[in-house]
């Protein structure tokens, strides 16, 4: 196949495309220099993804006459961290970098997170190119200059707003993804249909099994409609002064999940936590008499249909009790002044920031859904 | 005394004000207070600056009900490195600075760099406020956003763009400074005057004894008038892709020469070379019939007159051979593609970017001047 989508995000001199469709790592090297000057490019990967895809990249780099400085990282999250990060920040100034060329992010999450930071600070900004291999970094990290490492003090607490130059989401790579790993990243994609776009939530419920397909348009429209979701909220609020916020949909609760099984993925993963998170928010919408528990249901029934957890009892092992969970929520960077910011609902698609919820109501909501 | 300048530095959601004059630092409590809601700050100093002025600023600050969380790092260039980042990024995290609480730089270049960028990357930017006590930080590091750390490749290559909301000049800190410290930083206030205000420049000429005198006014106009300088030039080009380039009239020959003494003090201190780079500057600009020798004459005699150097042979010790500055230059992170970017000029206070100077020009202009 040869069509792909386009998804602009409009953030005036720093707007940028991603691409969507198959095959874009073989054609990464034509992308790429079609758009920039530069010759000379750092890619960052790990040794999972590497193994799979640095060859068939720095080919068709190559291709173009563009020199490429490979740098291979450990998988997994103890990588976005300090340590790293020096080493990524090493390797691009080594490998000369200059203004119009770019750093290239091959990987997941942990790795466009580390790449794009690295690339944020390096001569205080440096050109940056993500091509995010799991479904989660298409729809979700890869979009919207999030960038950062984790601190003892909780993730993501040191970064900086980087915009990429460039987003390469190639399709068939989903296809290696475990079942687990391709779910947890679909939590993300129906989070765009639960904030605002009840239609294209309706749309999943009925298509779902074709975006799961290997191949399919199903999957490539889900995954453009997620990034044009997620482009227009950062359109409009690029640091996340308000709006953008609602993109914390299910996260808070999600969070502090992942924060109590100390982020152990065999115990959940960041998507499992955001469809666990999604359906509290629903449930503690409907007790505080904004929505109806019919939505709260709908939106449950459907993310069980996919495989997906959609309550804590789900959770492998022994769970803190709902004091610890709340003083989690509350270390949740989010918080302001103090008070409690959660995203919830009104109805089916109709998500808004509710920023003085009162800790009591979720400390009781907790207690009951934990049954204690 | 109870009167001070305001210098407004617009940058739309992200302008603010340098306040210069005496007594800020005691009267920090209430500037502070009446422009931030937060009250909770983390101050970051170094041992020399600490010892005179934590104790006096807390004070001001817990008179507004301010809580202060002090860090004193040691004081040097050598602490512009990741581990001191590490350091100060942890302990803004530790004090549970918000969003509206702030992160105080209480030093010279070196704390302002560091700390700025420590500021810039907790929670992808924390707000923060310069109080610089050297007239360098007043007049140059702490105006304009620029914050960072060295790296093994080079001097300020890892870094942010990371506005202050506030920066407090107090001018009777300038009296405890070494004269050669005080005359450093005058080589960064006759730099403005060089750029675009020939009148300024006259202005020093004609005034600097007084600049140079404990509390007189000429000192706060001087201060205040290379603020403003500043300012315009951050206003047009926040980010440097272009104008802003101007700042570094007599930058480039001077990182070279601070490069060439391995940024030992005892040798060279930054304004020094400043100093002697802009007279090179000069100097070029006649060699390439840009500009009257009698500029350069002029520029030379003012800064002789002052206490500076003006000639690399005034720097004790011996420098490397023509090619090996020229490489210094080179390497500098101001060339782009490969081409030779100088700040030249075609008269007093008419200084431009050439960005396309032959290498060759200057590496005979160097020989010439090391007497080689």
């Amino acid at each position: 196949m040869n069509w792909k989508k386009t998804v602009r995000v409009e953030l005036g001199d720093r707007s940028y495309d991603i691409l969507i469709g198959p095959g874009l790592i073989a054609r990464a090297g034509r992308e790429i220099a079609g758009r920039l000057k530069g010759r000379r490019m750092a890619v960052i990967t790990d040794e999972h993804v590497g193994a799979r895809y640095l060859d068939p990249l720095t080919a068709s780099l190559a291709a173009e006459g563009i020199a490429v400085f490979p740098l291979t990282l450990t998988p997994g999250e103890k990588t976005k961290s300090f340590d790293p990060l020096i080493r990524v920040c090493d390797h691009i100034l080594e490998a000369k970098i200059e203004r119009n060329d770019a750093v290239i992010a091959l990987g997941g999450g942990v790795i466009g997170d580390l790449t794009g930071f690295a690339a944020g600070i390096v001569r205080r900004g440096t050109r940056f190119i993500q091509i995010p291999t799991s479904l989660l970094a298409q729809v979700d990290s890869s979009v919207g200059g999030k960038t950062g490492i984790n601190s003892r003090h909780g993730k993501n607490l040191i970064g900086v707003f980087h915009q990429p130059d460039l987003v390469l989401a190639d399709t068939d790579v989903l296809d290696t993804l475990s079942p687990r790993e391709f779910r947890a990243g679909y939590a993300e994609v129906a989070k765009y249909g639960l904030i605002d776009k009840p239609d294209f939530f309706v749309w999943l419920e009925q298509n779902w099994r074709d975006v799961f397909h290997q191949g399919g348009a199903a999957r490539i429209e889900a995954i453009a409609t997620s990034c044009q979701a997620k482009a227009d909220v950062v359109a409009q609020d690029e640091r996340e002064n308000g709006l953008r916020a609602l993109l914390n949909l299910g996260h808070t609760f999600g969070h502090a999940l992942e924060a109590a099984t100390e982020y152990d993925s065999s115990r959940l993963v960041h998507g499992e936590g955001v469809s666990i998170g999604m359906v509290l928010a629903h449930q503690f919408s409907a007790r505080m008499n904004l929505a109806s528990p019919d939505v709260a249901r709908r939106v449950e029934a459907h993310l069980r249909e996919v495989g997906l957890p959609v309550s804590m009892a789900e959770i492998p092992g022994t769970l803190p009790p709902a004091e610890i969970l709340l003083e989690a929520i509350t270390q949740d960077k989010k918080v302001k002044g103090g008070k409690l910011t959660f995203i919830l609902t009104r109805g089916l698609g109709e998500s808004f920031v509710a920023d003085d919820v009162p800790a009591s109501e979720v400390l009781s909501f907790l207690r009951e859904k934990l049954g204690a």
